[in-house]
């Protein structure tokens, strides 16, 4: 049986020259704390501090990464605890053992350099996971989980996190937050982001209904246009008082065209009556969207958007097991036309940040790097989603670099539900940022000196600048 | 005059390390049987096996790869041999000088990395080709050919080849094919594919004798939507007597929408009558489209696709050569939508295969390999056509390894109307994916006797395993 | 402070055997004459040969790509000197310093390797530029502009400039061009370009003025559709007459429909009355589109296009600044099927030739090497604006090479309005040029003379060729 292990020069580039550079240049930042200006941890599991249970229900069912490969694979999304828990041990061990079996088939994706870096680095798991030794490995994680030392709050400080932002709803009450903030035992710092998606897109059913829990959270009447306004300012304010810095955005397109007060006033009423037309719905929501952008110039919340994501492509496993289940699909999205009414208005706006996220790898060099080279505002995202890989990082660096440098760029994020991988996400981003860096090097276009710095800012003063953190 | 000759590290990565180690994944491959589940060698070469002629009417005028790149640098198609074959032996030797007097012209493209090794591992040609020693090589070549041991089924046993499949006409007899299946000297396996397209079409002027060409074919009235479809099942059902195990698709769009039975029922009708709108005769293409998902899901026929293709570019040429001489073109085309009303129905039904190819190198990983990542029936396919070269495999690989590994792609496909090119392209795929692989061992992702693993079952159990062979 | 200093194996691949061959290869090139097909510089620069003044006003105000990023960090326009020339020595001092201090911003970017190359080769700067040294580069650039051996001409010697083609209004009257004809004293070569843009876009306010205008110029009745073809070709003639080899073409859209004789001369006449509709003054604009073509057809002249360019992006800088100043932005396009009805007619036309040129990355292997490897007419333009950087220049040749060599390419055009950075482009590309070869090289596809041999005309024979010098 093959041990496990993790190469110390994993993914840095091949060429021995340019390794050697890289892996100087990697040691500067191995062991920098961990910023994460946007995912989507729960900010309860640092507030109550509750053990995790069991690896399946730690590493396999939330995690749509792993689920959705093993779900190609023939593996049903309900033996993985998609949807509901797992009801007993055995049906956990048995999913454990799916994911340990196939690890062949897991060869080659980010899926596996990410488990086998918690595997090796976190539960000292020895041999490479089959399905003879499933169960070995999964009593010698759930011995470890029952410790004191893994719980989330023991395990923020093994990962070196200075700061964690979690994604909330507009509506939610932050009790989390202020947990921990009134803990004199924590010093950690967990904000929260202002998540609106649902409360701009008029044509969902259940749009009345959330313009009415708005208005409710923020004390304001929404059943008009201006009162539905103060009340995202309003809430805007509370996630402020609460120290969020930014706001997060995720809708069909990126189109922005401002409408007259006369028109939002009149599709905010006919949209809450349900008499609005599809197009009258679409552009409101596009007003809305332009909207955030003016107020985020008002009271400084950080804009990020991450567009063209098909949600839901399965409807029978979003019937049966709801959302975020793994089958949200990227599709082709166009940045430069869309965002021009927004530019125009706010592009230059002093102290807006706008950062751009994409699952279209071809608007780095096309359209992202261009806006960012030009709009103080604008910072072109790292990859994201589907893209938050080796290939895709460097699909990403080499898009951008020869056009706006590193400093147009937003830091690395995770974007992760599993809390247990964000050392892992960061170390692949360490490690491909060195190589990029190391290639400019070797290339003569920076010296390592300078090549350094640069990857030092990169995974700390650049998030906190661009996410005001 | 320089020797002509094949690097044994061809196409292997260019640092020492990694070329090492992709060497040693290579060795493993090298010399595997074909398996070749798509390209449009005419099984009449082998059931017939009558010998070839001369090198221009074998190895030019019927390969629009090369025909293409010797219009584009200002020879004309007629003395090529396109639309009709060269009158006489002068003729041909001016074709071969042609494409001989053009040798540095070609430096960079795969069809001189095919050719060469023809040339060389075939023909034994010694000497760069060039004006001067056109006449030799032509002389060598066709004597060669004279021989008994390169007539096609003895070629067939030189190349290894385990399974090739052709690509046939839903109403063709598949005498051929019965014929070899009859011959007791014949041992190796040929197998029809179900290529539906123009049936599909009632935009086409000679769609409504198509429809009734395959009533008759099928035996069943065709008049009505009901038997059309009675007539598609009865002759899908007919290739897979004769060994069929996929259909083969490729139209403007991959839209998929079904119409109710009452709307296909009556567009039927009124398509065949000339009465449809444009509108309807697409609706009801689309609606075909979604069925051949459907009849697959009933009679296990694996389905591949390939659209945005741009048919008879340029219409004189067309006219005077007719389709498939070299200006057929690619554009931009979307998966993730289009798809999705075919997926939402069939994408998780047990034993569906739907392998999805593309000339849109953008599509990878940005919807192909996203959908092959959560749906069990989706298999991404690789480069196909415009992109089956060095630079366009490793786009591929670099595309969607890192989110699928290597079990959800198809393994290779020739695509060749050029039987002797099947072994070079196979050679020249098998070196790249050594250098993927190597790549993954030096990235510290595999390891060598995994990557080697790996190499083995992508160039036989995987593609037999997709394609049902 | 470390020294500023240029690598001289700059740019090169990596591995040192892959490096070593492309320091070989670039060797044969590195001193080659500059032929520059396609750029901005102004006639009068050379006619005049009038003395620079300083430095910002050479290196930063006039070059967007400069006054673009320094923006993106905040800098303001007005004080780069952009709109309006900056009024006195401090303003300049503060614009250079403003530069020098971002140093560390521009790192990896393409316009520091610009910038590095002309301060080291051509002013001998010592220091990496910050903001402490900035007054001392000022005034040892400042120095030496006012040297004899700076003047433009001089500059022309020492660039080793041989032909230089510049981008003309059809209605200018070219005085520049023929003082330096009919100088005894200047033996350089400076072809203008038709450049017909905005005479073709009856949707532009000022239309019936430029119809009026080019009459005026051509001495012919435009108030027709008839006359105004007429005037177009004589301009056209008469940029022959002063040496032009070349039309330049830039729309939103490539598409080229042609209009029937009557409809056309219908639409002129109501679009100079302002009653043509929107949709018919598009039509309309194709259809000039598409007789460029055939104009070219009849005189010679290469068309180059180059669309997909949003213009003026952000409005209130437009308003203040004019345009050209560095927010003209990319966004996705098409070629195959716009092109197809100009490539029917003109397609396969004797001695036309058409240069593709993009701003979308992707269209390189997915449209525009199809293009070129069928069409005689058709030649992959080099990576331009956006793209001309060395990743750009890599993404050209890894979507094109594998499909048509390197003879169905433009060579390379640098592009630039910036007289200076001339040699550092065109040393850029042959840089990266080397470094594609060497990789063939070693990937055993081509040999290292013949490598040699195809970088030495991908320099002169070739660029010379296609733009017919």
């Amino acid at each position: 049986m093959p041990p496990l292990r993790l190469d110390p020069d994993r993914l840095l580039p091949s060429d021995t020259a340019t390794r050697d550079i890289a892996r100087a240049i990697h040691a500067a930042t191995e062991a920098a704390p961990i910023v994460s200006p946007h995912g989507h941890v729960d900010a309860r599991l640092l507030a109550e501090d509750v053990p995790f249970t069991d690896p399946t229900s730690l590493l396999i069912s939330p995690d749509h990464y792993v689920t959705r490969l093993l779900h190609a694979d023939g593996v049903p999304l309900d033996t993985l605890g998609v949807g509901e828990p797992l009801g007993d041990e055995t049906a956990r061990r048995r999913a454990w053992r799916a994911l340990c079996s196939r690890w062949e088939m897991l060869a080659g994706t980010v899926v596996r350099t990410w488990l086998e870096h918690q595997l090796v680095e976190l539960f000292g798991v020895e041999d490479v996971p089959n399905a003879g030794n499933a169960d070995d490995s999964y009593d010698r994680i759930a011995a470890r989980l029952a410790g004191d030392d893994f719980r989330p709050r023991a395990l923020w400080e093994r990962f070196g996190i200075d700061v964690l932002a979690t994604t909330d709803d507009p509506c939610d009450d932050l009790t989390a937050h202020a947990v921990l903030d009134a803990d004199p035992t924590w010093t950690g710092r967990v904000v929260p982001t202002f998540r609106p998606d649902r409360y701009l897109e008029p044509v969902r059913a259940d749009w009345p209904g959330l313009v009415q829990r708005i208005g409710t959270a923020a004390d304001v009447d929404t059943s008009t246009y201006d009162g539905f306004v103060v009340a995202l300012e309003t809430r805007r304010r509370f996630f402020i008082d609460h120290g969020a810095t930014a706001t997060d955005h995720s809708h069909a397109d990126l189109e922005s065209e401002p409408l007259s007060h006369a028109d939002a006033f009149r599709i905010h009423a006919d949209a809450l009556r349900g008499e609005a037309t599809a197009a009258e719905m679409v552009a409101y929501r596009r007003h809305l969207f332009a909207e955030m952008a003016r107020m985020s110039c008002d009271d400084g919340l950080v804009m990020m958007v991450h567009p063209g994501i098909v949600r839901n492509h399965h409807r029978p496993t979003f019937e049966r097991f709801g959302q975020d289940t793994g089958h949200d699909l990227p599709r082709r999205i166009d940045f430069v036309e869309p965002l021009r009414p927004l530019l125009e208005r706010y592009g230059t706006h002093p102290g807006f940040h706008l950062v751009l996220f994409t699952v279209d790898p071809t608007a780095w060099a096309r359209e992202i790097a261009p806006l960012a080279g030009f709009y103080p505002s604008v910072y072109a995202g790292v990859p994201w989603w589907f893209g938050d890989s080796p290939a895709g990082m460097e699909r990403f660096w080499d898009g951008i670099v020869d056009q706006i440098g590193f400093t147009r760029t937003s830091g690395f994020i995770d974007d992760t539900r599993a809390y247990l991988s964000i050392p892992t996400r960061h170390d692949v981003a360490r490690r491909i940022e060195a190589g990029v860096l190391a290639r400019l090097v070797v290339a003569g276009r920076i010296d390592v000196e300078e090549a350094t710095r640069i990857a030092g800012w990169l995974v700390g003063v650049q998030p906190r600048a661009v996410f005001k953190l």
